[in-house]
């Protein structure tokens, strides 16, 4: 029996579950049949989570993130936290892993991607606009580039730092060393060449 | 941030992904995620695709295995299987692996489980009922017992010769020893007793 012999429906099905990242297609089979197994409620549950997800939750106004549609964002609505700081990230969901890591009380601002002219993704692609706002509404601000450090990245923080060379706002670009945890023989050559020009006194 | 921050939409989103199988809680995460960020079609296409299948895949009403409902399966329609074979499994997903061996051209019976006091399986609970009544109609068919090699899987195929004993029918079992590829360094205790107890002659 092969894919093209199931019914047309649960063809479907599969094809649309192997859309999700990290799904190949046996995975994605094996999901469609044990949704058919569990009988209708699961994947009518399933199915209502993903249509109420998709229809309620849009994106922060003011940052990108995520947010309840037409509500500011859980960074954003908080007012303990710092305006004067403001986080720049490719993604909506590059604000995870920082939340995560526990060490920073600002805001964020969601590129909603990194230039990269091979992708066709342009500084006008990016909500540069809303940013340059925000940085106007808060004089004196940091603005941390913690975009990636692979080539739009670098390229991305680049044009960033002399967009913003001349507005009221400190500049700053995440570290970058050595990963917590890994020995010299894991590094590559680009991350201990850039580790050795980072490094810092300590006595 | 913690899954708790999310908004409800989300958080319930991710808890039914994350009923998937193979799927724990970052990943549910990271599919919720990839869903809000590929926009409103993504979502409403899997959900469309989900309710599509559940409401229009039943079961096939003869063997027990996923046909559209109300009509019977790819096995059962098709005139050219050979109906004197009958392989007998515990679950509808154990066709695949079957008919994906290419080795067998019969049809099918989907016990829906297997007998297991512990777990509340008693006899009643599977579809014997109309596997007597498939028996009755093809006089000297196969019963071929592709139940499970686990204890459940035999105290199952055990029942079913007892049942059987007196109907006009043959009754195989699948063969137990060496899996195919492996040294006999992998292979456990009792796999290496069965495949000694089933040896046959090569000359």
């Amino acid at each position: 029996m092969k894919a093209q012999d199931y019914p047309p429906a649960v063809q479907e099905l599969i094809a649309q579950l192997k859309r999700m990242p990290g799904t190949g297609s046996r995975g994605a089979e094996r999901l469609a049949l044990w949704f058919l197994q569990q009988g209708r409620n699961e994947a009518r549950n399933l199915s209502v989570a993903l249509l109420h997800a998709a229809d309620s939750i849009g994106t922060c106004p003011s940052c990108g993130f995520f947010s309840v549609r037409g509500e500011q964002c859980i960074a954003c609505s908080d007012p303990t936290r710092d305006s004067s700081q403001i986080c720049v990230v490719e993604q909506p969901t590059d604000v995870l892993p920082i939340e995560r890591c526990g060490s920073f009380r600002g805001l964020y601002h969601c590129l909603g991607g990194k230039i990269s002219p091979l992708d066709g993704i342009m500084p006008e692609d990016l909500s540069l606009a809303s940013l340059r706002e925000r940085v106007a509404a808060h004089p004196g601000c940091e603005l941390i580039l913690a975009v990636g450090s692979d080539v739009e990245g670098e390229a991305t923080a680049l044009y960033l730092a002399e967009l913003f060379a001349r507005a009221d706002c400190r500049i700053t670009r995440l570290a970058q060393g050595m990963p917590a945890g890994a020995g010299l023989g894991q590094a590559d050559a680009i991350t201990l060449m850039r580790a050795l020009q980072g490094r810092h006194s300590i006595s």
